[in-house]
């Protein structure tokens, strides 16, 4: 039960988080195609958030579902996640807004590198309530779990390389989201094993 | 519990694209009907694609409660679809804003024919996980699905009208619109067959 | 489980309404009492529609727990009382920004007599599918239905009496609020009968 | 059932709260870090006030997994709760907007006090109801509820301090989120008993 109201909370908020950030597009006061190109910074940078609002939402139904318990500190790390990725819809505009300059572009990527921490942080709790023999634990090891390592790397890259020229951080921002959308077999593979 | 998750996480994106389309009936500064009137455009605006979200909605519960499993792929083909229906409250403000142009009538009628092509896209994808003999396989099968295709048709012509007299794109948009508002006796018999 | 989706689709769209609301709130630009007086006229008019959604919500909450199924007529006459309670957010910010003026509280009304006929016709639809010896027919049946009956009449008195002198509008809508606040003891009983 | 749908509605409402609030962090014009410093106060505001939301949620969450029943009273208890807590997205702009002038940050304080005293008046109402006996009641007594009983008398002090020096009284708001943050060691416990 007290899983699942916190399940149900995160799906909440992150149900809005994903949602709230098509309210910054705006319809143009002109009908013309003119008019809706001009959006299209802004566009572009929805799909790339609502791509990794929908990897956090996913990777966070696996990884909560193998869990066992929570706890006070649990909870509070997952309002630590709940947090960063509200500020996805803030980084995203302002990267929509400004056609992607070289600040807001860096911006974005811390916006991407919090959350990926705050994931790391409560993973790691979690497993230490479980404990190193728990289904938990083994499905996250069993893979050296390079995703969630590499991906803070490849954002801080992205971060950096925003000063010099900012369609290479997109690129990265981009290939990080299309690493993660590969489904995370390990999980899944576990999952099965229990339910079998 | 991963299906159920997925339709609670679906309905929430859902309920919130919903309602806050109703955000862009801002209240006039003057308290005259005259006013009021000017809004006409934008409530109607508000009232069809209300009734296009509800449609999905709908839908989308009646096909997952029949659905036996869900995976990775069918979870993006669903994020896919929420996507698609998130534009809906932007096209929305659009074609109200523009009191009916042209081009926002036609980018309107992309907005419902994006989301009906990721439909087909999750159906296809979730036939195909629960096997040709499934309750679902069959309950799409034995109707012909001509709502399913015959939709997309009509908004493709829909859209292609709209540069010559949106009214007529209009028409058929409320056309496709009551086509589904008639509920869909097949799953309805199905899940009545597997409840009995 | 296609009634508990229903009520945990409508739970979510009526808690997004109510809200919503709060965004008309906007902060002032100078930091003064003098400044936040002037949002007094919003504030009350926040005030009544959060009690009304609630009130909403509360009796919709016990009616369908009563309720034993739900069909196609019934999930669309959700749907548009839903729909109809979506309009309050539009019509309450009205009558905040209006301060209170003839044409705003009138309209105000609609979007209170509107939901009211939206639940009757749902409540109807619901006994006719239950059947006249259904607990839910038994439990309005029970106590003549008087609060459902006069609310619609003291509304449509209230949208009349605006063109004359609104402060007695307000009263009534006022009125009508308390008139629901008392619990509705009719249907506790029919619950608490059916849990022991 | 009834509990369950009341934690889900406000479960709804505090994400809402908890996410709309970020809308009031709106992305600048300018794509320079002088531009994104002009944001700090409303970032502020906005970082002690999800956390705020956080701790209500959770404490919500604690009591009424003890809760053993509710009805019509507390249900409206609980809406008033809900009430004032949606008004702290308004007061956390109007805080950030001024930079912390002296009325803001009292209206800010009294935002906070309005929920504590809404709470308190949810607990007596439940207690009340489960009798002094329950696990609840016991719960609560057993530790004097030192947190709930000092925290309005700090938020009272940090309103009187804030017409003389509004950084003691965001300190005084800093300190009470931190005295929450500690986690509520009562409740755990007596959650533990009732499971093992």
């Amino acid at each position: 039960m007290e899983k699942d109201r916190l399940l149900a909370f995160s799906d909440g908020v992150i149900a809005i988080i994903i949602t709230i950030m098509v309210l910054e597009l705006r319809p143009p006061h002109e009908p013309t195609w003119g008019a809706l190109a001009v959006l299209a910074p802004k566009f572009l940078s929805y799909v790339l958030s609502f791509i990794y609002i929908g990897i956090y939402w996913n990777n966070h139904h696996h990884f909560m579902y193998v869990a066992k318990s929570v706890n006070g500190g649990i909870l509070w790390a997952n309002m630590g996640l709940l947090f960063c990725l509200s500020l996805v819809p803030f980084t995203t505009a302002w990267l929509g807004e400004s056609g992607g300059a070289a600040i807001p572009t860096a911006v974005y990527g811390v916006s991407l590198i919090l959350p990926a921490f705050a994931y790391l942080t409560l993973q790691t709790l979690m497993i230490r309530t479980d404990g190193p023999d728990s289904a938990l634990a083994k499905a996250v090891a069993s893979d050296d779990d390079w995703k969630g390592k590499s991906s803070p790397a490849l954002y801080a890259l992205g971060i950096a390389l925003a000063f010099f020229y900012p369609p290479l951080s997109w690129a990265l921002y981009v290939l990080v989201a299309l690493i993660w959308l590969v489904p995370d077999k390990r999980m899944e593979r576990v999952i099965d094993q229990r339910v079998s």
